[in-house]
């Protein structure tokens, strides 16, 4: 999704989880490989992942979706206001966005992740924000580009 | 801990500790209301907080470190190479670090947190990271500056 509308619609996505208590990061690597978009921890540790996609075309090259299904709670589709939301798979939920914000058309059923990996991940989201945050922080400190995926 | 001294030691002890595998951030309050200098996080999720002291009365005027000890694996003090290492609890780690980088020159007894705090202490590390992350991203997104401590 590196495309300028995916960009605008992740901005917006991120204000409205943040708004619903839950705060996390862009392009999170899991331990299948997969590289979930939006990864995000709610207050209780939920884990919601967050795929998102800026045209049909977008949506259709991408069967991936199921892979991101055991790494979280919650999976979500978030797409602008002109995709055809029929089109969205029912094991998923549907958030509308735009670039300044969004909002939640269909919540996901929940289907909870074990508990070592929910650890697994969320150790994985902190030390992946923290690494973010110290580059951005500290421009003498350099790091492997790809340990910040 | 807010002098420019102090921050020259965050810098090269943030800078030690990724260079340990150890990602965290600054400034991060725990449960009991005590803000850590430093809170950081190993590949196996072990917990480590570093306390920053500047100068000796800095060091002295606190009489907080032993509060800090049971959210973390292990605590540290982290100085500057002119500080009298004599005065470094037993009960603590020591690193002396500059504006460019430190080493541990004491490791710290381990004494392992209980489970529940850990995921505790690691889920408040994620979401605070990934909030001041957000924060650096996105100019218009704005939060209550009692979020990001």
């Amino acid at each position: 999704m590196p495309d300028s509308r995916a960009a605008e619609i992740v901005r917006g996505t991120m204000r409205l989880l943040a708004g619903l208590g839950f705060h996390g990061v862009t392009e999170m690597t899991l331990a299948n490989n997969r590289r979930a978009d939006i990864a995000a921890l709610g207050p209780a540790g939920e884990i919601w992942i967050i795929e998102v996609k800026s045209s049909v075309a977008d949506f259709r090259s991408d069967s991936k979706w199921p892979d991101y299904m055991s790494y979280c709670d919650r999976l979500f589709f978030a797409v602008g206001s002109d995709f055809p939301q029929e089109l969205i798979p029912d094991e998923t939920g549907l958030i509308v966005a735009d670039a300044f914000g969004g909002a939640v058309i269909r919540d996901a059923p929940e289907e909870r992740v074990a508990a070592a990996r929910r650890k697994a991940v969320t150790l994985r989201l902190a030390r992946l924000a923290s690494m973010r945050l110290m580059q951005a922080a500290d421009a003498g400190w350099t790091v492997a580009p790809a340990l910040l995926t």
